[in-house]
């Protein structure tokens, strides 16, 4: 019997799609207003997802204290009023698009919570625009 | 290594519950007041995912403006503002419950969208009442 | 010492925009997809804000169940899953722009509620265009 | 060819999260304010998932209204406004987490719902915190 | 020139609505469900607008960082996850209706903020039931 | 007999909030994370009201679709996408903090939208921090 708990967090982080393999002109066709050589900047809702049994102990998958903070020390603290390209090692040879943040993430958490849990997240670059990874 | 990407976008339009196959004392029973003759409408919200592996060198699943434009073109502009009992081919003989819609729209969009990627659509008719349809 | 109690409400409608004395051309210019002669629709969602004293007894403005009531019997049922065109009195011979819709809302609560409180409404048509109406 | 048909629901209920098998102060460690022994409250937000075909005669996978009557009969009326704690039959022994909330609403709705429908219930304990089950 | 500044917390608490000079009969005639002798709860939602003119040197009205460790200092953390009738000596004898805790809210944040800035609060009891007090 | 509508509309922007004329360690001891040298971002909400008399003849204050483009000729086009601190005139010399953006863009839109009716703007930097501002 396994159910699912769901914890959402937010950052602020400033970015800019780009290829440094293709010439400005193909940057500019392919990511758009994207490219913007100064950045621009998202509001990025988190949404960290574990399934796995109840304890019958406590009542609880995962304590969500224990969650919010690894994830508020792995994630929103490397991540949040920062500038995904400039400030972040993940980012310098990876294109920080919101499919990438989202695997990036995901591996980060994957590696703080218990094999015996799966993890999914769910990142929204805007409300009308987001993503999902559960690392199959 | 799959991610699922997701776009929101909405349409209202006017619509009525009717089973032409009943009497009006049936209708009004199971549709209450979802039949009334003429029509109530909603902002309908839909939610289209798109799953498939990331490009790497774009960083995306799927340019999120292609499938903007693709629902843009195939459904909010056949739907949106229009009576979809009286104004669109699709439900003139159909009932446009939400269900309905939500397959329709999927079957529109499956045509458009590669088949490498898998396809899902949720459909909110009101912040309370949705529904979601992924094909199978 | 005033303080203002505000309840929301919703309710789902079919409407059009149409000024019978233009021409269809110069209907179809000014109000655009608005004026389908089919209708369309939108989930309404309304906010009642009612400002007053608190009584000492209960420490409240208003009964927010009474509030609720009126509402739900004045406004709710009577434009619930409604064409505002065709169905209601109020809109036959006036266009339901939100405008419109809000300010004979007020003039309809005006009536229910107590002189000694103010009354204000607010009307979403869609979360992206909404109305508000003081009665001044 | 099924579709997920989704109708939400809230409930205002106090809660304390206990062992009576521990010492006070372990209690007090691991449950945090959570453990203040005068209770707290949430705005509980049920989002209740019901998958199946649609009726070729009706459009639904099931009547919302008939899904919206059963979880009012058989979850709200017992839940809202009540104390989980003390209130309920359900959490005399049974420690009220999100977690258990959701199995427990899962279990009683899993009876009133055809078996040809498969069941899942998310649960909103505050915006940032939620859960979902399925029964698996 | 003035402008206003808004800043948003939320907590959570148990309450029940009675006046003890009343019989249980009445109390519960006038507070319904609210009365229910062992307490409900709600997710709290708090929105404190300051205005004031904007200081040159910062771009500020009031550094948004110190507003929200006051509010968290003498509001949230008084009141999170705490029985408001019986943990805070505010409603001992106070009502616990939104009017009331507004009022209390607003008369605890005036004594922090400088009276150059004129201070408003709103209160979310639920989504749909809210107050707003701005000490006229 | 005077009406408010409102419009709704988001623009993506990096920013860093600094003072040229303070030392590094005063901007960082101020602004903290938001000073930031290298940007961090936003998805900026902003919502524009206009009050005025309806015309008898639309039912209208003012054309929300003129309004909307005005909005995005003049505000999104213009900011969306962008770095304030760098893309912008407007934002060279000025701290773009969410009041003076405020107040640049109710600059901006006082300009194009006719006197008789009053305007004001509120801009969500998150949904927890916002401003507003009407010119007085």
């Amino acid at each position: 019997m396994k159910i699912s708990v769901f914890r959402q967090v937010h950052f602020n982080a400033a970015h800019r799609l780009h290829n440094p393999k293709w010439s400005d002109e193909k940057n500019k066709k392919v990511f758009g207003k994207c490219n913007n050589p100064n950045y621009h900047g998202h509001n990025y809702d988190l949404i960290v997802k574990v399934k796995g049994e109840i304890d019958p102990e406590t009542g609880y998958v995962i304590d969500m204290k224990y969650l919010k903070d690894i994830i508020g020390e792995h994630v929103s603290d490397r991540f949040d009023h920062k500038n995904l390209n400039i400030d972040t090692e993940e980012f310098k040879n990876l294109n920080p698009t919101a499919e990438n943040i989202a695997v990036v993430i995901w591996n980060i958490l994957r590696l703080k919570i218990d094999d015996k849990h799966e993890l999914s997240v769910r990142l929204y670059e805007t409300p009308r625009n987001f993503v999902e990874y559960d690392g199959e």
